[in-house]
């Protein structure tokens, strides 16, 4: 039985998953990491094509050559969302093979990935690192998965690779199109999916690394978001994703009118507040909240002729639509999540790439999260402390990624816009489920019925005070909900730690049990 | 007394420089590296300022805080040649703050940088690792500089440091703009000089990086050719550097006619052998010689209607103007040789930097020189054994830096034009006076009385043997280039050894001695 230790914000942790040493979390900021960056090996031009040509014939017979065998750690990238076809390829593959035991590290899993749960019942897989979103993460909450789940943000996963406490033997890397020297992007083609990013520590680190494309194009294959100088063999397959699925053809934002108000509430607040002002810079999802908030921002900005130097975030029409409309200077763009967004990135030049390393890393020398204004985010759960859940759900199962959720918790204010309940459970709560991020870092709650300012934060209750906005405690907004809805339920779980949530800094800032 | 062995190219080269081992040229191909790649220090955010700016008042002050102390390895970049400010003030702080034994790295030292001298006299410096082109090289040749200087071309400077060979302290990365973060280009500016691409590998493994410009902009400076998040400080100066020395307003083709004819016979000898085809690659340096050999293919090209797939080089007003006419589908930059290169990598996305990692480092999985047909370079020397020397004159003086030469000879035909003699010695020769490519990847020698191909390339001799061209075999050459001069006398050189000639893998190909 693992030791548990409480950790700096009331959780008990083990100090070591699947048979290695896990750190508690210490704080934001406290936990200083020791010695050096993960060191590849050693490669020679000698032992690759003089002519530059890695092309094999098929994906299997580019795994036997990058030596799959029991018990390795393989990637793949949610850059298709729930249209890719390649890391159920891949593990197909591994099973014809007889391989066990292989530890799945994707970016993200997906709906599309509920073929898989077959691999982690027969031992073809033994585990997950990665978020799983909806199939994989209900199996994992049955307790069904042969060792325990990590979960990290995508700076989480850059830090992890890169601090070498995930060695990956294997990469496998999708692309909308490639050379056959390996350079790739994911811009152009059938399966175009806009950034290639996630998939960037993976060539930079891993031991193998195999681009697959359904669209093979003479070198140079420009512009190189994957670069071949760091690709073993790549392959040339017929399909490699589904495109409706893999980007949506056009967002859109939300028509709840709740939802609506939430947005609105959220654009005034910021507004009231000065954070809207000339240069200023924000980040929001690509939820229906979050774009409405983006279009409420726009509203503001036209009205005061305010310019923003940039946004970050998932590229998307509105996003577009305020570049082309000269409200924003630069989109710096993480993800692409319209067929808007790809066409702009492949067109205009102020639509500027960034990946979790320039973006979210947080052993880094600083990166881009910390320098936005205002990031607009969600969550599943939140709690008096200010803590807030993004992993589970109020029943207990785990069955959303962290994303880059607890990276942008570095920016300068964070604003949660949430329901105050959803289908009658209460959404600020005693307690959250599951920390995924400490209260200390989130500075707004934003509700139907109040919007609830961390106290840490003195300088935007200064700022708030005089606004007419519906300003409450958090104690208040949590007895609001109880009073409507009654006293929630705790989720009733067992023993067994079926995943671990990583902090920034791959210390364990919180578990996640079995669901009964 | 350093033990000498005789190398793969019957060199005597040492198996120790400054105190650490060294690896005899053991063939082309042949070394294989074991081990990993340096890993640099792990660092966390949490000890960059939270805003992200890393703006400190001074160079020297950025200096202190980088802890610049005796003995260290400082680097420097090439970007700003001949009108560079940066090293110098680098040196001059140094100086100042009575650091001794320091060992300059820079990717190229020029003319400008003899204002150093004085402090390799002084112990300031101990030595420079880094080609050196003028009065650097001549003062080391005299034997006056402390320890041994250590040649290597563009992708032999990055395999260095990326293989941990050379471990830098302190990169000082000077940048035409940038922002607080440290991201940097050298596009846009009074300092605009192209690409920062020689310090890319600064960027990725140094301890500490400091970003100085003359041109501090808002953040986001896009693009950033160097990522801020890899930099700990910026410093913004007065002038960074001259900007009618950084780059030429346009470079010029040769008027020389033995030049032309040089160029001309170049050219007509890829025509004759099928090399200029439709979809093939070429790259030529900035010479005269050079630039009026892509002015030929230009010629042959438009007369067939045949374009080229890509070239790479430094970019200049003749390669510029044959990607406007579509002649060439893509320029894949190293770097910018004239205001036009400048302007169109600014503005033509078919123009696609490049970096020594992409194109030339050897310790990788492939790179680009290798993929490119045919490549034009310049030689001071060449011998019947078809070894080529760019780094030594006949006088024995070192006055050239190895540049991307060496990285080059990997593409699939490398024809050197140059002249049979110069001031009536000839250039043909029994054996170069330092051996810095081996014969066997030079494949054409192309002088103004007669064309040699390197016994090893049967299907050139096939291929040239019906045309009109006047081949001969290079001790035809040599004969003839005696019967004109005279035998060549040798250098007259001492015994110690100045300079080690370093191979693409890091082994030791030659080394150079002091003249007397």
């Amino acid at each position: 039985m693992t030791k548990l230790v409480k950790n700096a914000v009331g959780r008990l942790v083990p100090t070591e998953i699947n048979g290695e040493v896990a750190v508690p979390f210490m704080g934001v900021n406290k936990y200083k990491p020791e010695g050096n960056k993960h060191a590849p090996k050693l490669t020679t031009n000698a032992d690759f094509p003089v002519d530059g040509n890695k092309q094999v014939a098929s994906l299997k017979e580019a795994l036997i050559k990058s030596g799959l065998k029991d018990g390795m750690t393989i990637s793949t990238h949610h850059h298709f969302r729930n249209g890719d076809l390649l890391a159920n390829m891949t593990f197909d593959i591994a099973k014809e093979l007889g391989i066990k035991g292989l530890r799945w590290f994707p970016s993200a899993s997906f709906p599309c990935h509920e073929h898989l749960i077959q691999y982690l019942e027969d031992g073809t897989i033994s585990h997950i690192e990665g978020s799983m979103n909806g199939p994989l993460g209900r199996f994992a909450s049955q307790g069904k998965m042969q060792k325990t789940a990590v979960l990290r943000s995508h700076g989480g996963r850059y830090q992890a690779v890169q601090d070498g406490e995930v060695k990956i033997d294997i990469a496998v890397i999708g692309a909308a199109c490639a050379d056959f020297f390996g350079n790739a992007n994911g811009l152009y083609g059938q399966s175009a999916s806009g950034l290639l990013g996630f998939a960037l520590v993976d060539s930079q680190y891993a031991d193998k690394v195999i681009v697959v494309t359904d669209n093979m194009k003479p070198f140079p294959c420009i512009p190189w978001q994957i670069q071949g100088n760091y690709v073993d063999y790549t392959v040339e397959i017929e399909k490699i994703g589904i495109p409706e699925k893999i980007i949506s053809g056009t967002t859109k934002v939300t028509k709840s009118p709740d939802r609506l108000l939430l947005a609105e509430m959220t654009a005034k607040f910021c507004e009231a507040t000065g954070i809207i002002k000339e240069g200023f810079s924000f980040q929001t999802g690509a939820g229906g909240t979050s774009l409405s908030v983006s279009n409420y921002f726009a509203q503001i900005m036209r009205e005061k002729g305010i310019k923003a130097r940039f946004a970050r975030g998932g590229s998307n029409k509105y996003l577009v639509e305020m570049l082309n409309e000269g409200l924003i200077e630069y989109i710096l763009d993480g993800q692409t999540f319209d067929l808007d967004g790809v066409t702009s990135m492949a067109e205009n030049a102020n639509h500027v790439w960034t990946s979790p390393f320039t973006s979210y890393n947080f052993h880094n020398k600083g990166n881009f999260a910390q320098l936005v204004d205002v990031v607009i985010l969600g969550a599943t759960e939140v709690d008096v402390n200010f803590n807030g859940n993004v992993a589970t759900h109020s029943d207990g199962y785990m069955l959303h990624g962290i994303g880059g959720w607890q990276n942008c918790l570095f920016s300068k204010t964070v604003i949660l816009p949430i329901p105050l309940f959803r289908d009658r459970i209460p959404v600020v709560l005693d307690e959250v489920t599951t920390i995924c991020g400490p209260g200390e870092l989130i500075d707004v709650i934003v509700t139907e019925r109040g919007i609830a300012i961390n106290p840490l934060r003195k300088d935007l209750i200064e700022k708030a005070k005089n606004s007419n906005l519906p300003l409450k405690t958090i104690h208040e907004l949590k007895q609001e909900a109880e009073k409507i809805c009654g006293k929630p339920q705790k989720p009733i779980l067992g023993d067994k730690i079926i995943a671990a949530i990583k902090w920034v800094d791959g210390t364990v800032i919180d578990t996640v049990k079995n669901v009964l």
